[in-house]
């Protein structure tokens, strides 16, 4: 067990070594980088979708998605406008360091003032691994139900904004928007919560705006 | 990378150990042991609330529930009526074949027809560890969008049976049962696939059928 913990350490060790260079490269370029995390469905490709609609003209994004398997999130993300890098991790459960400084290879970060690394769906392990990212931002859907911030701590607890996703279901799915933030306050007070609906728009402009004071202040 | 890899082989050694051991145990109590997968918030512990409602008369049947933290789901199913017993993994991803063997303290499995293993809601990592069930159940539903056994390939692949859950949203939705269905044949084509509402309970009766199916062909 000893000999298991000594080599996790070193694992854990490098992989923080990767994420370190990846943050000063970040930092070098100038560019806000958000690492994007959910359950599967919860609509990060959605989001982001929508996300390079409206800010297409305002500011230069790309993306890298993180599946086990397809490349379907790159066809869309790419079909919405903007550079993409797809990464299979065959079972792997979440993004390494390691594979987004490859990712990097054919991305030009010096073109860019903004990058979304959409990972694994996966609200267990990705919130365990830093890619360097400035923001960390999980997506949750009223479908999952309202409990999830309790079920599911860690990854709320690293967040820096959550966004409420799917709020046009909140009557079909019987979800109680007061519990989940209740929940969430449970977990982490100052977390920001915005509740919205990639479907129909609604409360969308309030994400567009967190982006723009996270890009200013990192900027 | 050689010594984590002996390693790792050992841990996982043990752990398929441990899991034929379970295995012997289970088939010696005589019962039907289930392990359910899912993304977070699919509707595992609905259908197992409503399993119970529907089967209470005819097996006797209990729970062991997998969450990260919180026994939200453990009192669901007490209040169901039947003995369940809650495992915390803490940050842990999957259940584990050692920690079920643990809850198996708690129960009388002499006392018992059938076994549910609610697994932690996760799409990945459950699917690589054997907890010496009779049948793996991968709960889908409609929210999470009907690509995601192309997706996350791994947990379709190993599963006995697939429940799409939340039909009564696949307008609200935008989801084709028929691409659903599709991606599931692109997996492992003899995979049957049960469409449902827990919430309304259409098509429920085919799963208590398929349980009975079940229970008949392990008994």
């Amino acid at each position: 067990m000893a000999k298991r913990v000594r080599l996790e350490r070193r694992i854990v060790a490098e992989s923080d070594r990767l994420a370190r260079r990846l943050r000063a490269r970040f930092r070098k370029a100038g560019l806000l980088v958000l690492n994007l995390m959910s359950s599967p469905g919860a609509g990060k490709t959605t989001l982001l979708e929508e996300t390079v609609r409206r800010m297409a003209g305002e500011v230069r994004m790309a993306a890298i998605e993180g599946d086990l398997a397809t490349d379907h999130d790159a066809r869309r993300i790419r079909a919405a406008g903007i550079p993409c890098r797809q990464i299979n991790t065959g079972g792997g459960c979440h993004l390494s360091a390691h594979q987004v400084t490859e990712a990097l290879d054919h991305l030009d970060l010096d073109a860019l003032d903004m990058l979304f690394i959409e990972n694994v769906g996966n609200l267990v392990c990705p919130a365990g691994f830093d890619l360097g990212e400035d923001r960390r931002v999980v997506v949750s859907s009223t479908p999952e139900g309202d409990d999830k911030p309790a079920k599911y701590p860690v990854a709320f607890l690293r967040a820096d904004c959550v966004v409420l996703n799917k709020i046009d279901l909140v009557e079909a799915t019987g979800f109680s928007i007061r519990a989940f933030r209740r929940y969430v306050r449970g977990v982490k007070p100052a977390l920001p919560v915005l509740e919205l609906s990639c479907r129909t728009g609604e409360g969308f402009s309030a994400w567009i705006e967190w982006l723009r004071r996270a890009r200013a202040e990192v900027g």
